[in-house]
């Protein structure tokens, strides 16, 4: 048996990632914007030994309230708030290249990765969508591209201020009174396309250096990015062959860029939905799905492929002719993964939604906590996966479904760690190095 | 005896507000970037009853970390993970309206104000300073009245967002499948001449509706802007005559801006510096004095006259010939306050840095416990304040002893309330209203 371990990350979303979660009985509809929701899922994703818990972003209300539990805690506040009900585990934040100014991004993230003791993510992503541009000046979105190569100034402009202080530059010289060493000091002094920024971080460097980098966008643009920058990658794949492919590809770009393929860990997103029996879970996954509103799921589904309203019939398969992913501005791979989903399974609209309904497009397996841990041993061994992002379909309970019955099955297969032992940093429990200070030259060897 | 009680604010930086304050033995000179050192002070600030604690920002590496402890942990972060370690007490954040966009200030303090119970307060401030405009992008500051219409407008469109949800917009009915109705959802569509924000906030309506509304700055455009806005005020007053003067005339301008003059509440700063007796209290002083690094000091009095660089003597009084208020860019009423005391008391350069380097233009007051609380009753009530903003010398020992020795003296006399009760909301503890949603109309009486 190899020493490999499994690296879990818990997708945390209001009362779960099935659209319907909220109206089960068992559910309350004002949780996701409670502290004590997440400090409850936090615990429980530490009793389970999670490398980090993580949770998405936009900066817009999305859809329509009438739908589902709309509105969210702001990311960077609410984790900072479970860094102080958390002992060990990591705290994976998005945020936005296109509508933050760096310096503002990087001394927050700065502060809570000396708040959490070095357990700090980011998720970097662009932010799709008019709706996001037009709350911050914009009548539309920048273009795919555009976004991308300001999030690569914004990343060099934040790791300039995140090494604007050399480790040592604190003397704390009380007889002399110097404090610090302000040779040591680094101002970016960045010019750039998109960003001018003079001044150093005001924060010190922080216990990891800089957060856990994370990207999750599956678009030629944002595999590129990934293999330049990100240390873990959520990505959304529906059969292994798939899955494997896209392991290969992403590991190889990042060799390409110049960057050891093991410095890179690769999280497929897997809704589970358990029961005792294989026909436990399918029924628990019916109930889901029999809590559906329809007629939100056609509006969604039509906006996702850029349809006008009322073009799509719930019982009918999807239209022949569909734009291709280069006419799509926004969520790219996102709308390929859907559309390959509805031809290669045949589904109507009615199907479809029932199957996104739960996942968004991330992969939705029914099963007992045998079929999970196969599952995801199946991925972990077969070159399709370094680790899951785990997206229960209800939360509380299906995080700690997992914990109390997929977790021990894998802990006794050696996939995943029995206990966290020492306090470590995110970047030490995925097992990436600190990295080094950009400003600090390594002296020659004599 | 009057039932009025005086508002305390802890307002907390770093080892203390003495600049030698990290000097001293028992000083820690890594404590301001420690959570255990803020968890520490907050405590002890609730166990004072203090309405509110507070902490200054600015969005750049202020000065030579040669100096004194510089850096900070950025304020919404630190008061998040604050407001977990607290119960009851309030939590003020300085953020700028120059270098933020608002509809990412206006989430995080709604999500801090959820958090936290409702004890979130924002210091409204434009950020001064070139240093800090160059970390955003722009080559020099933008004018401080143009600042001042910045922050109307922003504070305008804020307003906008925090009442974009009413706050029975949450309907949860898991029946029908209708999550919340959405005629209670109000996109600003704001267009102006500073921003453009278009859709509605992604939080719903925080405990408060929004966080209460601080304001610190003493210049024109400031008392203006606090008279529209401000809840609380904070402010360096040197002498009971002005700030009787600045007391009576901030209560005319809100009453003249069509609001209750009880509605604002005006804290002037006092850094008291405490011995068991008065020769004790002189002597700790003398003490922070002594650790006074003097060519620190004369730059940083250089800086904020606005004049070169080694233009000073140490032992000889300002110049006769300085720069009207007019003149200056930046914090134009501390500058005129600072020349108006070195005039005032014939100081010599050293004498003007040993007493602006314990509270930076504030009134500083070495005395014996009842000297301190003679003094903060005085202003009380003799139409001077209507409650202080306490900056002790040095951090934790300072507030430590403010609240031993000098919290029993004013409850003691009925001037401080001698516990909290029940749970409140900042607002509530300052006795203010919660602010009605702008969107709401109110029903005619029949």
């Amino acid at each position: 048996m190899s020493s490999r371990k499994l690296h879990l990350n818990a997708f945390l979303m209001n009362t779960g990632h099935h659209e319907a979660s909220w109206r089960l009985p068992e559910s309350d509809p004002h949780a996701h914007v409670e502290l004590d929701h997440y400090v409850e899922l936090a615990r429980t994703a530490e009793r389970g030994t999670f490398d980090s818990l993580f949770l998405a972003d936009g900066p817009q209300l999305w859809g329509n309230v009438a739908q589902r539990p709309a509105g969210a805690l702001e990311p960077l506040t609410l984790l900072t708030a479970l860094a102080t009900a958390t002992r060990h585990i990591g705290l994976i934040a998005t945020a936005s290249t296109s509508y933050t100014p760096p310096y503002n991004l990087a001394r927050t993230f700065a502060s809570l990765d000396i708040i959490s003791g070095g357990r700090a993510g980011w998720n970097i992503v662009t932010t799709a969508g008019a709706e996001a541009a037009r709350n911050f000046g914009l009548d539309a979105e920048p273009a795919h591209a555009e976004r991308y190569a300001r999030a690569a100034e914004f990343l060099d402009v934040a790791l300039k201020l995140w090494d604007s202080w050399e480790d040592d530059t604190i003397l704390a010289d009380k007889a002399s009174g110097v404090w610090g060493d302000d040779a040591k000091i680094h101002p970016p002094r960045h010019r750039g396309t998109y960003f001018r920024v003079e001044g150093a971080l005001n924060v010190p460097r922080s216990p990891q250096g800089y957060p856990l980098l994370v990207q999750a966008g599956s678009s030629e643009d944002g595999k590129a990015f990934a293999a330049r920058y990100a240390e873990a990658v959520f990505t959304a794949q529906q059969t292994l062959t798939d899955a494997q492919a896209f392991y290969a590809d992403l590991k190889a770009r990042t060799v390409a860029a110049g960057r050891d393929p093991e410095h890179i860990k690769v999280l497929p997103g897997i809704v589970p939905v358990l029961g005792s029996t294989e026909a436990e879970a399918r029924a628990n996954e019916q109930v889901l799905e029999d809590h559906i509103v329809h007629r939100h799921g056609v509006a969604n589904l039509e906006r996702l492929l850029q349809l006008p309203l009322g073009s799509l019939e719930l019982d009918a398969e999807l239209p022949a002719e569909l734009p291709s992913e280069d006419a799509v501005e926004g969520a790219k791979s996102r709308y390929t993964l859907v559309v390959e989903l509805a031809r290669r399974e045949r589904l109507t609209v009615r199907g479809l939604i029932g199957r996104l309904g739960g996942g968004r497009g991330h992969l939705t397996f029914a099963g007992t906590p045998e079929q999970v841990a196969d599952k995801i041993e199946t991925w972990f061994t077969q070159g399709a996966a370094d680790g899951f992002n785990i997206m229960p379909a209800v939360l509380p309970s299906g995080l700690a479904a997992f914990v109390d019955h997929v977790v021990p099955i894998l802990r006794a297969r050696g996939l995943l760690r029995t206990e966290y032992g020492p306090r470590q940093t995110l970047r030490e429990r995925y097992g990436l190095p600190r990295p080094a200070n950009q400003y600090v030259k390594t002296p020659a060897l004599v």
